[in-house]
């Protein structure tokens, strides 16, 4: 495909924050003032781009014009003077799409810390303003990297009313597990139209399932944010319309949060931990969780080790009420466990050789309720404490 | 000193449990009925030895006569066949030592998932029995040991009412990152009289402050227990003994909790979590956990990579309501950061300095209350990854 939206231009531009090279300044402009909804970190310490980016979608009322992206420096824990260069940053791209600050998100990732070098920022949004094209996606996409091993883009495109709709994104994060807090960011675009109070429970919604739901080491950076825009320039939906744009929103999250999970460095298996037979859906989401972020889990799915005392131990230590002698656990197609212990003709080969797979699914019944809960899990493994112990800020 | 304790006898024992071999029986006997408080895994998965344990317990009125230990095997989630095995060796050792079933309590650490080999366990028993003296506390420490080093003893001698108490203990947990779950015991012993409601509380107060507030990977075994016996031979307290013997407890449990985190395979760094300046103990503490269980954190602590950033992530991640502008953070006595960005003329040299360290303390202050609570941490290394990783269980 071509990685066009009709209403959007898109460019990268090298300016020379990233030590080791490249693109590094990335913007997306709107022709005109697009829908847009977005979910920003939960981390009660918040880096200055996004306290501006919330401050501005909210006083926008959901229509903005453009992102300006930095890579290679987060800009948090920069205090005073770092909000100052997020504002300047919203200003300097403004400019360049000829739109006024308030209208334009901005969005940083690298190390944290240490102040922008303006100079160089500024050079670099000039030149991504004079390069904006309807095909500079890739550029984008790219722009945003850090640690990531490749761009990762994807789009979902879809008939609505007989019209074809363009829904497509990019995302970075080289799985939250690079050095220097390694942050999640993702911007999604579409040319169908909706309104910013409509476009909002959608997102919410697809990220739940999908960004909200997977972990590599627990934490959320201080930098994360996920934006989606819509230019509206393929006709606004109608109401049935809705329900099916939502569902591919959903989807198009699932498919970048997997590319998310599989480039992360040191990943080798990403494991789908799906609990049922759960008292609630809470209680669901807290047991797989629990399991997804056991480091004698993920040591053991790193070691492909049918180890499944260790599933057992992080379900009891998951907070949630169970009956401890219930519990069934299957790795795909193989069982395991049954009534809290091993099944009787429990197939160590066959486990093990389900553990050797890329992706597989980790699936737990605890036969209490009707309520389902899953969580996007992967190994801990000697490549994961090289990058993050062996490197230096 | 001769790690006796007036009232008290001891064992360790060959059984055969341990692939490796050597002692992997343990036994503990008192002589008379002995005032006795427990504290038990919160894990909603029990084993069968801690389910049976808390029952007598709670049956005995907290006395008790002895305590049974076995290490290689953890009788957990082996169904209703396990429940019946740590029956059955409370009767082998009640018998060993003249007193009822239900005046013991059992203890086991190992492989999860496995039946115990119930005919060495009897032998093994048998054999504790008859070798049971007042100097085989040394014995019984490396008993219940599983992947530990070393044996891991220690002592509070104090004076009460002019009269020498003993009190003295032993722990295993090789950090509890040893495969297969590597459970937390403690036995602790003293000649003190104590009522067992008064001894209850003194035990939760001291494992809060010590057990309860280190973390190596998160979580907490099926088989965790700390149990503290009091013989009285040395003969009642009184009131104003009550408060000093309390504290002295603590310092034992403080003492033994450090010994085991810095004997976990893979440690090299113990570190004290320290954070100050909390509107309340739980918040405190709640930071101090996040910190401490954070990978980012923790690999940072194995490169000695003074990478602060990760440290106001965590502290950012902890579901507590800070001032994110007024975090300060120092490693010892060097001053890393202020107003939540680095101090002006941080010594990266002089931080990297206290990270080499073997122990040290990272103090946090929030700004924004008067409480305290500290968590002992330590590093996620490569042998943390090997241990767990490349075992196969």
């Amino acid at each position: 495909m071509s990685w066009q939206c009709p209403g959007f231009l898109f460019a990268g531009a090298v300016a020379g924050i990233k030590k080791k090279g490249g693109l590094d300044i990335g913007l997306i402009a709107s022709e005109a003032p697009a829908s847009c909804a977005a979910v920003f970190t939960r981390n009660r310490v918040r880096a200055a781009p996004v306290r501006l980016s919330r401050r501005n979608l909210r006083n926008s009322q959901g229509l903005v014009r453009g992102i300006i992206v930095n890579s290679g420096n987060a800009n948090a824990c920069t205090g005073p003077g770092g909000a100052r260069d997020a504002g300047r940053m919203a200003e300097l791209a403004a400019r360049a799409i000829g739109a006024a600050p308030g209208e334009v998100l901005v969005a940083s990732t690298g190390v944290i810390g240490q102040r922008l070098p303006m100079d160089r920022v500024e050079a670099g949004i000039h030149s991504a303003g004079v390069s904006l094209y309807d095909q500079g996606f890739a550029a984008f996409s790219e722009a945003i990297m850090t640690t990531d091993r490749r761009p990762k883009v994807a789009s979902h495109p879809l008939t609505l009313g007989g019209r074809p709709i363009t829904l497509m994104g990019c995302t970075k994060g080289a799985g939250m597990i690079a050095p220097n807090m390694a942050t999640t960011l993702t911007f999604i675009v579409t040319d169908a139209g909706i309104d910013p109070a409509r476009l909002d429970p959608m997102v919410r919604r697809a990220v739940g399932g999908t960004y909200n739901a997977m972990t590599v080491d627990g934490d959320q950076s201080t930098n994360d944010m996920l934006a989606v825009m819509a230019s509206g320039v393929a006709g606004t939906l109608d109401d049935a319309d809705h329900a099916r744009f939502g569902d591919a929103l959903l989807a198009l999250c699932a498919d970048l949060a997997h590319q998310l999970m599989s480039d992360g460095e040191g990943v080798h298996h990403v494991v789908t931990i799906a609990v049922r037979g759960a008292t609630s859906e809470t209680a669901a989401r807290a047991v797989a969780r629990k399991v997804a972020t056991s480091p004698l889990v993920k040591t053991a799915i790193a070691g492909a080790d049918p180890n499944w005392g260790r599933i057992l131990c992080a379900i009891g230590n998951a907070g949630v009420q169970i009956d401890a002698r219930a519990i069934e656990v299957a790795f795909d197609d193989v069982p395991i466990v049954a009534h809290s212990t091993a099944v009787p003709d429990l197939d160590d080969a066959r486990a093990a050789a389900v553990m050797q797979k890329p992706a597989y699914t980790i699936a737990i019944d605890l036969h209490q309720g009707e309520h389902r809960g899953q969580y996007l899990a992967c190994d801990l493994s000697h490549e994961y404490v090289s990058i993050n112990a062996d490197y230096r800020s």
